[in-house]
């Protein structure tokens, strides 16, 4: 192997594969990256056998072959490049990868390429394509309600249904809930081969882990990322990066049943305000597991959020509210009152209440017509006292 | 008590005394801060026992009186303090701090103020004075070498040489020393008292903790800082603020004789570039306590950073550099090297070496005319091989 390629493209090859490489010493070759020099591309993959990532960028390649690289070292490497020269040259010689760039020379200790293991390759015709932006949005505010340490490996994923017209992202750990869903425009599906697909598989989980990775990934130029599902795998292709991901086997719970149809209570107030207001309450609980309350006062136009403990002391703040509904007096771990504050977008915010008892919505507002928005929903259950 | 302050004051005060307050459940009145009200101001007070903290704001003070309350929920509070309101008001009832700002209100659970250790007060008169900038300037190039988790306490600390005309603050960890002298100006010493002084103390160990407090609380819109030392405590005061500390008993090593007095090789070059190169050459070490050479090569006019690793592989970085002596290769290890390089300013750095045993130095060098600066060293063991 021997190439030349820009040192902008080698940096953002490894960038995107470092972090998924495993950390494990029992099998060395998963701490290393795969480079493979062939066709006018260099190729460079990571693997920890749950996530592939593969990464082509071009080069000028004067003679293909492949070689294996500790990630750690090669990151390393990319991260402490002076800004002096603007290419980078790759050599393979005798298991070793011989790199120089400027007056910058080194070589660093490889393992043979044929001992890599095989980053499944993809069949199937794409099902559907998302743009960058809203994949983004989507996979910021489902991730809050992953429980990324439960022990149902189901709870670890993020559930997708795909209906005729409209994708559903779910997230769950039994105490909230977070729903975003994707209306299916017509140039963005594979209308036959889906439509095929969901009458067999309409309800999938994801790592959640596997949309972090994607999320770091992608950036807001890149063309619209295109999505199969094979063989218990996904894929998602952008701008020259594939990553491949195993499912979750498993069956995820089903959640659609546990959203109020309807919502007797219903505040309007300002977002910021309402998490300060959250934060400040949480200070006057024991611990961040503690109990905060949430007072609607119809007759003020206003909600009133504080916390009272023993140990501690008490603290209340008043919120103005556009209010439609009756009084309400429900109480919250605060921690997942806030990560739905967090989640949500825009000025203004929702809390949707029936009782003390039900499970309160967080909704987005549309700032201009000061209705609800449709498309995310975040789920918080009350604490019963 | 019962006063009304700036929401901004109280902030600063709180901000002041939050951190050195101990995490320790023994004596639970030390994780609490003191306040007292008096004669239109209000007091807040911190203490570990080591050091203490006394922050003076301006104050409309209703009724005097003092509370303490636990640094954890007020320092919480100051955090999620709104926006809204310019304002606060304190109450002490029954033990309890009462609080509001705006809409905000909340009561915190004390502890009798009678209960706090006394932070030892200041009688004698001040020895001298030096510039926040100044202060800043030294501390941070000092504390680089101080040995944080050594067993020898006296290496915890600051070591500092009162002289007629010079003050040296001076740290080390027995592998790199870090030296900054004070020019003293006749304006800034109270003299009289300075000559006695130094007469029978001129060697002091400061806790680095009680430097680091130091510089997190004073900011360059201050007037210079006063200094005061008596009984086994220096005391420093400046803007409202008055921080005691212990001094470190104990003998500082004798590091004066280490320095070398004439240094036969000297490199000046480029700073930014050589501490790029000693973190990739630290890349191909295989730990931060690896080993990396320094090649001085007088007919090219360079220095060759690099390292070499029977595990990772080999690298090599040129560097221009003006060079006076002869050809050098010293050993270093690369942190000690780096810590050095970002503890000076400025565009350029000079290395000095006399040969691969004998300590180097690093020395700032005056842009406009080329010239070695006094003021500051850092002086780092080369590894024999």
């Amino acid at each position: 192997m021997k190439l030349i390629c820009t040192k902008e493209n080698f940096k953002k090859a490894i960038f995107n594969s470092e972090r998924i490489v495993s950390k494990q010493t029992t099998l060395p070759i998963l701490n290393n990256i795969l480079f493979e020099a062939d066709k006018g591309a260099l190729k460079v993959s990571a693997t920890n056998l749950e996530i592939g990532i593969i990464s082509k960028i071009g080069a000028k390649i004067e003679k293909p072959g492949k070689i294996t690289i500790p990630a750690k070292t090669i990151s390393g490497f990319v991260n402490n490049l002076p800004a002096e020269g603007e290419n980078i040259l790759l050599e393979v010689v005798n298991q070793e990868l011989k790199i120089s760039s400027g007056s910058l020379k080194a070589v660093i200790k490889g393992l043979s390429a044929e001992d890599f293991p095989l980053i499944p390759p993809k069949k199937a015709d794409f099902l559907f394509s998302i743009s960058v932006d809203a994949l983004k949005n989507i996979i910021s505010k489902t991730l809050p309600s992953v429980a990324f340490n439960e022990i149902r490996q189901e709870l670890t994923g993020v559930n997708i249904i795909l209906t005729e017209k409209e994708i559903f992202f779910a997230a769950t750990d039994s105490f909230r809930l977070s729903e975003s869903s994707l209306r299916l425009k017509k140039e963005n599906v594979n209308q036959d081969i889906y439509n095929i697909f969901i009458k067999k598989i309409n309800n999938i989980i994801i790592p959640a882990n596997t949309l972090i990775e994607l999320l770091r990934v992608i950036s807001g130029e890149m063309a619209d990322i295109i999505i199969t599902i094979e063989d218990g795998q996904i894929f998602f292709e952008v701008g020259g990066i594939k990553i491949v991901s195993r499912l979750i086997n498993g069956k995820y719970p089903e959640y659609k049943h546990i959203i109020p149809s309807n919502f007797g209570t219903r505040a309007v107030l300002d977002r910021r305000l309402i998490q300060g207001a959250v934060k400040m309450a949480s200070v006057f609980t024991q611990s961040k597991s503690g109990e905060i309350f949430l007072e609607i006062s119809l007759g003020g136009k206003k909600i009133i959020v504080g916390a009272k403990n023993s140990e501690v002391g008490e603290n209340s703040s008043e919120i103005k509210a556009d209010i439609v509904g009756q009084d309400q007096r429900v109480v919250f771990n605060p921690r997942y009152l806030l990560d739905g504050l967090n989640a949500t977008s825009g000025k203004s915010v929702a809390i949707l209440i029936n009782n003390e008892t039900s499970p309160v919505a967080l909704k987005e507002i549309d700032e201009k017509t000061g209705e609800l928005l449709e498309g995310y929903l975040y789920i918080v259950m009350p604490i019963k006292n």
